[in-house]
């Protein structure tokens, strides 16, 4: 099978199906072409995985076609963005039909989830390696960005934390209970939160997604915004499988933990008075920003020491 | 080194320097923000290079980051867009300092040439792979397109082909005289035709960038287009350079190599007409757009059996 008839195969369907006005041309010519309304902005980021660095290479193909687009929508939602396209940088060590049935069954269903149109793509030969790029967009400054929190804020999170990093250690389980399932689906089929995001335009000062960690990620709001900030660990939520299976020391666990794609979003008190219910309820506050920089870790009003900050690609030794 | 401060030192020099209203955020945020005209549209294509597929793992950094770049921006160009930013998703096996000068310093002429900014990216471990997506504009509905040719229209060629598969013969030679060193320079440092292209938005009914080579590339706009053509090999406009080193081979070499990126377009005879000079001069009709389907091939009238269409990257053998 040659390279265009790969890509007709098993990744042309993902640009048809659900029609969308802002994709004007799809997969096929030497540029996709996207249409942006008039007073939006277009907001785009793209993540790349590596077999063997960022996933093992027999990682189920299913799990990683929609892990893959989850991770990358995820950035769409800290900016608050609607979701629009996407394009697909694949390279793959040889044409398996099995494995790419399976890869494009879980980006498709992951695509038709977000709504996410595939835009286009390059399939190379090579070492299993994915780039995905999205577009989403927003009404003309009003994107989420990690450079706006302010002392006094509040410190918010969405869903629980720590249940992705949790299920590495469950990972080669062949009969997993019921906890281990729950946390294995959370690292395996990440729900980036597009709406939560949306419904947060106006409303946060600053956003990020939790992919390394919230002392990490929230580093980079504090970092970004030029502040500081405390942290209350009882306060950060936790599901009820994570407290089974880590104990006491999950919320310690969870604090360190990649892989949730949640959000952690700032915002002044009296905003989160008049947040809309449906938005306060999926979101818990943890902590407060400070003019004082640097973050603090403290339990039962005493101050802990401070954990390390998350995954360096290169493993930062500074 | 970490993974921020890697992007910091080497790359984030590129999203300055020139400023670009376009560009509304760049890189640092977990996503970049890109304006878009009222009345204008979003053109973007992405293209990955793999080491030991693509280059040698021992190709100069700094051409790469220049071809790397180059090979993308004439998607661009093929579309007749206007270039505004980019992409960068990049493997890295390891830190290696000069690699990375080299490498960001190519990257970053090719980026000042060719009017593009840095607007984010990711950075990885593992085998060395790039990955660089271009953004352009058009005026809406001003795209040049592959599936515009019509029966009569005069297919045309920008600059000289087959220069840079000569120099694949070249490559190794340690005391290149001045006819490798034009051919290797072809080669090494492709321009796309950013310029030309956009200059034909209007007038081209259909086009492409020759990266696979001619009898491959324009085999693309026939099928989108449902059409045929008749090219005219003696038409094929040639270096000096390329016919000194590949004698009477020279055009046959040239149709069916790749890696120039230069421009194929098709257009109304009437339309070539009233194309203004300074896209004339730059253009070799090289034949004629057929009702008929297929690309058939004439040398002095007598018609040739048609030769390998071109490189693919999983090689077909249907």
């Amino acid at each position: 099978m040659g390279e265009f008839e790969l890509i007709a195969r098993y990744f042309e369907p993902l640009s048809r199906g659900r029609p969308s006005s802002y994709l004007v041309l799809g997969p096929g010519d030497d540029c996709a072409i996207q249409r942006v309304d008039p007073g939006a902005e277009l907001v785009f980021s793209v993540d790349t995985l590596v077999a063997g660095v960022h996933f093992p290479a027999s990682y189920d193909p299913e799990n990683l076609g929609w892990r893959s687009l989850a991770v990358a929508a995820s950035d769409l939602a800290a900016m608050g963005a609607d979701p629009v396209c996407f394009t697909l940088a694949l390279t793959l060590p040889d044409i398996d039909e099995a494995w790419l049935t399976g890869f494009a069954r879980g980006l498709s269903r992951a695509a038709d989830r977000f709504g996410l149109l595939l835009a286009g793509g390059d399939t190379t030969r090579g070492p299993l390696t994915l780039s995905l790029q999205v577009h989403g967009t927003v009404p003309s400054g009003t994107a989420i960005r990690r450079s706006g929190a302010c002392p006094g804020d509040l410190v918010c999170v969405s869903g629980t934390l720590g249940d992705a990093g949790e299920a590495l250690r469950w990972l080669d389980v062949n009969h997993p209970g019921p906890d281990e399932a729950f946390v294995l689906a959370r690292y395996h089929r990440p729900q980036p939160r597009l709406e939560l995001g949306r419904a947060l335009r106006g409303y946060a000062s600053a956003a990020i997604d939790i992919s390394d960690g919230l002392l990490a990620d929230l580093g980079h709001i504090l970092d970004a915004s030029g502040v500081g900030a405390r942290l209350e660990l009882e306060q950060v939520p936790l599901s009820d499988a994570l407290m089974r299976l880590a104990g006491e020391s999950a919320a310690m666990r969870a604090v360190v933990a990649g892989d949730d794609y949640e959000l952690c979003v700032t915002m002044a008190p009296e905003t989160w008075q008049i947040l809309p219910q449906a938005c306060r309820n999926q979101l818990t506050v943890v902590g407060r920003i400070t003019e004082e920089s640097g973050l603090r870790l403290f339990s039962h009003g005493a101050e802990l020491h401070q954990a390390a900050r998350g995954y360096d690609h290169f493993g930062a030794t500074e």
